[in-house]
């Protein structure tokens, strides 16, 4: 599995504060607590951040295997706002894989209400040397 | 216009050192450096980084005339992975607008070179007393 | 359950030949055979016709409850080609409800290989009158 | 380019009476006239059609050069409802070409009105024997 030592590695997620929660082949979990510099100027958490956790999730999840993939793509549907000192839990599921690629949903949700729904397209890479 | 305003209030996007290069009805042009807190484990860009820039892009042009908006969702497709140092520029453009939503463009380029395309849809709401 | 009636009147579906297995609320289920004039030129289904499918599972289940809904948006990602004779099933599961708004997730398949996955935005409208 | 010898090919687009007014190097432009069997159970276009001639274009848009490409995503908006009669002109136009790949906008309108705006990415397939 490559997502650990990843995760290890990221410097952005670590900035974030994003906390893995859990990690099995095709699955993540990882939280992040909205800070006083994730708000925009509509005083509710700034859509980058929100995205930006969902795709740590999708990043670990399709790294959970032996082989490293990147995301191709993603989009998210913003369902509800959320606010500066709320705790953001992001949860990635494997939905399809086939050849190079893979189909991962990320649900984003604080206190156990959806906030966010993500979908990233995945595709395998070749290891660097 | 409500974009200026609304990203003087935005300190999400100050602390990412997003400035705004350009801004007329419909239309928005910023720009972000990428810095060593925003590379992911695989030594390059966060996607979320990149997605945060141009939905700023995207905020501003949507919030070009006198109703404010707010994103209802976006998507986003990496064409080329960019590193720490990298200058970002991001363009959005207003492609349509019906009823109380519209749909942006977003280009994100480096060196005139086109690294992401993003689309996002946004919602006007009721204006906050 | 606005779904039976819609259907009964959807001359578009029917003329499609596709079949209503299973409706219950949030849920349903149809299958369609591939026929001679849904091949395109590289001699495969035409997405549209796979997207017909899909959509036709997806406004079925957001029209499963007892408000008339429409579809605002959807995508269709297409994992394996299919061909003449082959029988398409389609499911469509609802993600998630929020005001005026539902999202749905459709899995197409052959022989209970996925080949398509798709995702659909949906908004309540008033009734007709 | 393989379009027109495609086109020919093609009978789900010709049974849709999908007509190509123009053609060049990463653009098409097609129509079809939304007939009775086209309408679903709200009275108006079933998306699956809307979908298919959008896809249409697209198609003809990205095998507009050397090589065979197929869809390997899209999604569309709706805008407005079409109906019975209504002829739609669908406008596809390249966004982006980077390796394999290529990103296709397609606008779909009536009267000069847009109805619907898609996005689809191809990618380019060895060439059948």
């Amino acid at each position: 599995m490559i997502a650990p030592e990843m995760l290890a590695s990221d410097v952005a997620s670590r900035e974030l504060g994003i906390e893995l929660l859990d990690l099995s082949p095709g699955r993540a979990r990882v939280s992040m607590r909205v800070t006083a510099s994730m708000v925009n100027g509509h005083a509710i958490t700034h859509g980058g951040f929100v995205f930006a956790l969902a795709d740590t999730a999708f990043a670990l999840a399709c790294n959970s295997y032996d082989e490293p993939a990147v995301a191709a793509r993603a989009d998210i549907r913003f369902l509800r706002p959320t606010h500066e000192g709320d705790v953001l839990i992001a949860d990635a599921v494997e939905r399809a894989r086939f050849g190079r690629n893979g189909i991962y949903d990320v649900a984003v949700s604080r206190d156990g209400e959806v906030v966010a729904e993500f979908r990233g397209d995945s595709r395998t890479i070749a290891p660097r040397q």
